[in-house]
């Protein structure tokens, strides 16, 4: 098993191949450049991680692998359309550099270039993949719909929160580690319980990004902290504090989030730490992880196999930036 | 073989099926609500017909045709968004109706039930049939893109103009052909003669669509002429007058395009008649017809199956709405 960084590494240079033809330019550049951009790669390392887990990496892996990150881009440029967010990664997103017609088809056809990824795999399992695939498409996209329908709603239940972040983080984690297991000839069982895995390590690490983006340190976070806060996102700890608060309190915090006061961020925060949701927060996460671990404990390859991935999901989680 | 308007009925009947689930109806009921409006279902014929050119239909050509229509939708859903068009088929667009952020989604997870469809096929064929469906696609973006990049230009050659409409119309109604006709056992080179004969008739549709908004019999067109006029859109009567016009006509052409002037339909479809673009345009669209009709009857099966493809073509490309 090598390592999430190895991976990473080679993961990145099979992937830096252009993806789209030279013709039409004004259509297939947008896309090369924001693939360029980079990221961590996570999803398609996990492909590969969840692949190497039973077997020598099947050369399929990358191929799905390659697929997750392309579908992963698209969801992020047609989100940024609807976010109408001006910077991914510290650059320009699509939609401000070459508009939003643009980006909505740059997006639509680099959905389509995931497919052609998908389609080079051998077809004893092309099948299930791509029903995979489809299913987990289908979600994100549900997820960022509720996410949308949310944003219009004053409370939403920790329940249904979860539901969403479910739909759009996790079930994503959770396939990508599941293709490569079947990838890897991994039983229906040991697939299951990797998809698992998957989800509440997705759910502990939007809990982690929704914490550093109000607690983290913005010396090693890179930004100041508050992002969240100021664009009125909802965000695990809006919605716990939500349920926590006095009367009092959520009157505050629902007049200091629908307005934009200069001590807006500082006020929420300040709110958080009342209603002790920062801790609250740690105490989510670490559960999600340790069910996570759980899962993957049930497992059945040799416990040495599994360290790579218990690495990765550490790091995931208790990153600081 | 059965004729277009039968197997459009038992198309329309097989596709009435619900193509979502319920939740989330913010996310599923645009797209339900859109595919009610209805639509000609000519792509998933073509495809029923290419397939029983060759042999009884097969099965899996309901499934692939399922998928060419929502193929079909998602485009337009997306291309409405773009065009900022209010209305489709005389209802509201999806965006119109339920928002663009909505309509986004909606159009994207259409795609995915798309690929949906697809993944039910038989896998002896499914590596080819995604791979055709794919490259169109592909295309289409294609063809949507450089019809954008046109809206920004003065003037366009007919060549280009020609090579966008392949893209953005033919290539769909080419594949839709070609698909059936794989799935019939059709050999290669009979494939690509449907596939031939699908993209010249994909022009002779298109030149009869630019023909009818501008000299249509509004008795029989159902709505005014000249909508593309007034839409400043460009056309093949535009590109051809912008191509043979004197240098005064171009100057009054350009003119009366950038502008908004109340006589402008009556005044450009006056250049249009100073220009002989009307009888270009049939002629035009006859030489399509034509070049697709000489490749259909290259096709090696009895002429008298032929015939439903024969009459099919006559009418979209004699249609007067």
């Amino acid at each position: 098993m090598q390592s999430f960084e190895l991976l990473s590494q080679k993961f990145a240079l099979h992937f830096e191949q252009p993806h789209f033809p030279n013709d039409p330019a004004s259509l297939y550049k947008p896309n090369e450049y924001f693939l360029q951009l980079g990221g961590k790669r996570i999803r398609p390392v996990l492909c590969l991680m969840g692949n190497e887990l039973f077997d020598e990496i099947n050369p399929d892996a990358w191929h799905v692998a390659t697929a997750i990150e392309l579908f992963h881009n698209f969801t992020l440029i047609h989100d940024d359309i609807m976010d109408k967010a001006p910077l991914r990664r510290g650059n320009e997103t699509v939609h401000a550099k070459f508009g939003e017609n643009t980006a909505l088809l740059a997006g639509d056809v680099m959905l389509v270039a995931a497919y052609n990824s998908l389609n080079k795999i051998n077809t004893s399992y092309i099948r299930s993949i791509i029903s995979l695939f489809n299913k987990t498409a289908s979600e994100v996209c549900e997820g960022q719909q509720l996410d949308m329908d949310f944003e219009k709603t004053d409370t939403v239940s920790l329940d249904d929160y979860l539901h969403m972040i479910e739909l759009k983080t996790s079930v994503l984690l959770a396939a990508s580690l599941k293709m490569g297991s079947v990838l890897g000839g991994a039983s229906q069982r040991n697939q299951t319980l990797l998809y698992e895995f998957g989800k509440k390590l997705g759910i502990a690490f939007q809990v982690q990004d929704d914490y550093l983006d109000a607690f983290g340190d913005p010396k090693k976070f890179g930004k100041q902290p508050g992002g969240d806060i100021k664009a009125n996102k909802k965000t695990f700890l809006i919605v716990q504090a939500m349920c926590v608060a006095t009367d009092a309190q959520k009157k505050e915090l629902k007049k200091l989030m629908d307005g934009n006061a200069k001590d807006k961020t500082e006020k929420v925060l300040q709110l958080f730490h009342d209603c002790r949701v920062n801790e609250w927060a740690l105490q989510l996460k670490n559960k999600y992880l340790d069910e996570a671990f759980a899962h993957l404990e049930d497992v059945a390859v040799l416990s040495k196999r599994k360290e790579a991935l218990q690495e990765m999901a550490k790091f995931l989680v208790q990153r600081e930036h």
